[in-house]
């Protein structure tokens, strides 16, 4: 039985030493699934930011683009099917990113292949702009050629200029990413709606040309209390893989891919919890500690338990509770 | 059941954009025997330096130890419980990770715990040294502070100035690393001997004070032809994982560790080489192609399969061919 040529995926993304963030979540849940990742690393840190201190250095938009001409340059670049991106620093970045994936698309249909290009917009969080203006004008400009993108509910609203506050303006920044720029597969992840206040809404479109309704769903997903960093890192991986391993036929298909991910994502969460507990439990004697050292502590413990969840990614467990909706109620005036 | 807390290892290696090298080589199979592993890159290239072209930049020694910084402030550093070491560019770097080693194992002495370095002192190959003679010199300094080093047959010879054409004097080489740098195991790999001629020899040495002998062996496994980049750094990746499983009493428990790296280790090259030789036949219908393309399209076919290969990495196969040898002949005068 010959094997499989292998199934290879460039992932353009930020990179931490210790913890999970951005190439350093993605990699290993990509690769324990079968795939070859070349891992092109936008930033160096020692950890990920969220712990008020870190060491490391950016790459430049051109140190970016020559890591990729050594790949095109040896015949490397044109076997990657597909393209996962992450955080890029700067406007001039986010455009050589821009640049990556036209060029790569344009080497792969040279070829007669595809490419299936997974854009997460990484700009903000929780109503806080992380990039500067120029970037989100950068990303404007490059998501038109990507396959599926996959921002949070701060990030749709930025790139629609909508504000997301109940399931009818949900489904409106839906369509509306798929109008304005013409995007086949939008997931939008950890949406907070008041009329949900326990939990977190990830909603899914996939454009439905000739028809009179995208293809539109929604999963309700309860809330853990905490915040763990890398999350939207590992949810956008997932989405490729099991994107990928299932069928991409018009509706339906996003819903169960979603499903998937959530179910994987949500045993990587308790088993961080747990574990989370267990080392806050047994490194708290010492009374002397700074609220800084705190902060500190909670933010180590809150790493996530990726290594530890082999068997959630590889088997995406049985979730009863994750329920497809596709229910959408009408907008009140 | 409390899950147990993670193991984590700090690794400090080069890094490639696409195939298997340095970090890029250990990390997976390290991750996939669950240990936590984080790494910190010495060098960022976009393939291995086999190819004859790439392209990225080497950390400068100071932006090594800042990295490392970060993990200090962070209470990150002082987790790692175990540290492999591979390639490192210049003298300044060498001195850097051995000014790292020495501050992990004295803040884990703070804590009451240990320290096991796995270090990889990669200076040259097959008669060459690809490294400055200050890097040779720094090795030889830092090493006395390893636990377990790999060196392979040139840097063996480089480290300890003597040349190993047989049995006997391979066993004189790694009695001479015990008693020059103090080193407790030393397991010498890629050995070719004139009265070996289809095989490579790995042979290993545990530090036994106060008896006569060191408990010393060596496998002999086939020669696979052609060249596979990172094999060392699976090696040194899975030596350290079986290492920390096994026990580590006097004697005995290396030849055990060995046996099962140079299996998963076996298997790993018959994948690879099988994909290999189907990759160069579906793609070798280009008849312009020149010397340089024909050398890289080899090379890119011999990358290893690594993803593929999760089986032999996790279970080690039952190897029969492969029995431990402590038989040593003399040396014929």
């Amino acid at each position: 039985m010959p094997d499989e040529v292998p199934k290879r995926i460039l992932s353009i993304q930020s990179a931490v030493v210790s913890g999970y963030a951005g190439n350093r979540a993605s990699t290993f849940p990509l690769q324990l699934l079968g795939y070859d990742v070349s891992a092109l690393n936008t930033v160096h840190f020692s950890n990920h930011t969220g712990y008020g201190s870190f060491r490391g250095f950016r790459l430049t938009a051109e140190q970016i683009l020559e890591q990729y001409e050594g790949l095109e340059e040896n015949g490397l670049s044109c076997r990657h099917g597909y393209l996962l991106t992450g955080y890029v620093p700067g406007e001039e970045g986010v455009m050589a990113v821009g640049q990556i994936a036209e060029r790569l698309r344009n080497e792969r249909k040279r070829m007669g292949e595809g490419l299936m290009w997974v854009c997460d917009p990484v700009m903000g969080d929780q109503g806080r702009l992380y990039v500067s203006q120029g970037c989100v004008e950068a990303y404007k400009d490059i998501i038109r050629s990507a396959d599926v993108i996959t921002p949070n509910q701060f990030e749709a609203e930025t790139l629609t200029g909508l504000t997301i506050t109940s399931l009818p303006t949900l489904r409106t920044a839906m369509t509306a990413l798929h109008e304005a720029y013409g995007v086949k597969h939008v997931v939008i992840t950890s949406i907070q709606l008041p009329s949900h206040p326990d939990s977190l809404i990830c909603a899914g479109s996939t454009q439905t040309p000739g028809k009179h309704m995208h293809a539109q769903f929604w999963y309700q997903v309860p809330k853990q209390p905490g915040f763990y960093s890398g999350t939207g890192d590992v949810f956008a991986a997932l989405l490729l893989a099991h994107l990928d391993a299932g069928s991409l036929a018009e509706g339906g298909a996003l819903q169960i891919v979603v499903r998937k991910v959530l179910s994987t994502l949500s045993s990587i969460l308790s088993r961080t919890r747990k574990g989370m507990e267990e080392e806050l439990q047994t490194s708290s004697t010492d009374l002397d500690r700074n609220e800084k050292e705190e902060k500190v502590r909670v933010i180590r413990a809150a790493e996530l338990r990726l290594v530890q969840s082999q068997e959630a990614i590889l088997r995406p467990p049985e979730s009863g509770w994750l329920e497809p909706r596709v229910d959408w109620p009408e907008e009140m005036n």
